[in-house]
């Protein structure tokens, strides 16, 4: 449906300078596209809710970004490569003009960042809280898209990045945990979404790291049809981490590996492939945490000793 | 992002069955599809907020279906034809199963109807009012997509069926109006997307009535730089509507005029091929209801005598 007058004007203000080949400076119904040729397309829509995807006060710069990069991570752990995306936003009436040109920003800097444009989308009202979708189209090589279904018992279990750094950074945005510097915060509010480094012939199965680790290398088994092991003293950690676990407590190590929102890749890689997937990853780490096994889709994690590890009943001590 | 688990199970229960080819039976980040050869993509994403674009109580199916609808009618303003969605639906966690089943089923219904399916999306719960936003996908042939752009003067205005029956409905829905057999309320809750009628070589401009045929026929004055007059005693109206003007008032003719929701097209069409459109448009009725003219972009609402007729002053009686 075509937005009411204040929503054009909005459109106009925030979203038009935003909207790219295709988007027919959003004045239509609907965007028109050649899809490219020889590529197939990947597409995933999400939606974050405030208070419960962000924090109300976060700056709706980065409330932008984190919506972008939350998608852009789904079209990485696929293999793809970014090409545009659509949005609807449902936000108060009350919701101030600088909002949007906050928001808008944020979209601007990660569009260049990450080269893709917006195409289309719909502005409403909510009596609620906040909700914003965003559908996000990417492309591939026919037949190169990775999926979570790939995995089979031999391969080892990568991860990119630091994990947990999100789910601390959550507790420092909430105010439970010192974050001076506001390095861990910066790392729930602002995911990097691991384009390119999921690759096709490298990589067998892969997801992003948004329910939390176990939990998503638990998806990748189900999917997959085996077993996974996680040896905790090999889960990377960044020195944040490291430095606010005692903190925490003895609840650390299951919330770094249970906490969720760091948008970093799990990957089923064989060990024949290490080295590819190291150089695929460039700059990025690409750690090797644990291996994929037969049996029932189950994921142990393992102690420093071997000995299994019950999440939830402490045990950072393991981590060394 | 994955959803949680109990969306996780509330997806394969309710959506896994409306999932097609491409989908990966929504169990992978994203969905993946070779773009069909040779066509362009149209892609548009709209979001309906309780409340606001539905009500709160309104049968759950009927809403999926207003939502798939909605964006159809955009793609029929396109001229394009439907492909598949995504779709992200937010909700309160008290939301019961029933809703879902009888929601999925609306849009299991329309996908029939319409030939379309689900690609993938997510499941989040708000503590606001549920809102429900869907990206749709359609293909047209390339440079065939119909614009806002393409009127001229002297094209000619039609509209398809019959305007101001949505309005009324609202009304009627809100017990504002009788509606004993509910006729009126079910054109407001279940909107017919037009596809098909308008065609590239025959249609050279079209909008959806979402706003109001005011309004909407004023986008496509303002996106071709043209005026555009309309004759209110050509208005195709429905014999429900005729019959409940007299309750609704001196306001009624407002109404139909400026209501909105009926998602009916409004088309620039050269006189020459008035008969191509009829013929195009099958059994749909298409009505002649005024002109594109020289001028700038606003329009004019001309009484049975011919004088302006000003909106929001009553004016009934110039219906006949």
């Amino acid at each position: 449906m075509a937005p009411l007058p204040i929503e054009f004007a909005r459109i106009a203000r925030h979203f038009r300078p935003l909207a790219g080949p295709g988007a027919l400076d959003l004045l239509d119904d609907a965007a028109v596209f050649a899809p490219p040729p020889g590529r197939e397309l990947v597409v995933a829509a999400d939606a974050i809710v405030a208070g419960v995807h962000f924090l109300p006060d976060d700056p709706p710069g980065l409330v932008a970004r984190k919506l972008l990069r939350t998608n852009l991570s789904d079209l990485a752990a696929m293999g793809a490569e970014p090409l545009s995306y659509l949005m609807t936003i449902s936000v108060p009436k009350s919701t101030p003009e600088e909002w949007f040109t906050a928001f808008a920003a944020g979209l601007a800097a990660d569009q260049a960042q990450f080269g893709l444009h917006l195409l289309g989308g719909d502005s409403t009202s909510t009596e609620g809280p906040a909700v914003l979708s965003l559908t996000i189209l990417g492309t591939v090589a026919p037949g190169e898209a990775i999926r979570r279904n790939g995995a089979r018992p031999g391969d080892l279990l990568f991860v990119t990045g630091t994990i947990g750094d999100a789910a601390f950074g959550l507790r420092a945005a909430r105010g439970e945990l010192k974050d001076p510097d506001g390095v861990l915060t910066d790392r729930y509010r602002l995911p990097r979404p691991r384009l390119g480094v999921a690759r096709h012939g490298i990589v067998m199965a892969a997801i992003d790291v948004s329910d939390g680790l176990v939990q998503d290398v638990g998806h990748l088994c189900r999917a997959s049809g085996c077993a996974a092991e996680i040896d905790a003293v090999a889960v990377p950690l960044s020195p944040r981490v490291r430095a606010a676990a005692h903190a925490i407590g003895p609840d650390a190590l299951t919330l770094v590996l249970t906490g969720g929102d760091d948008y970093e890749l799990a990957m089923a890689v064989p060990p024949e492939r290490q080295s590819a997937l190291r150089a695929a990853a460039g700059t990025v780490p690409a750690t090797c945490i644990g291996r994929f096994l037969e049996g029932d889709p189950q994921v142990t994690v393992r102690g420093a000793g071997g000995a299994p590890l019950p999440l939830g009943a402490g045990g950072w001590s393991h981590f060394g």
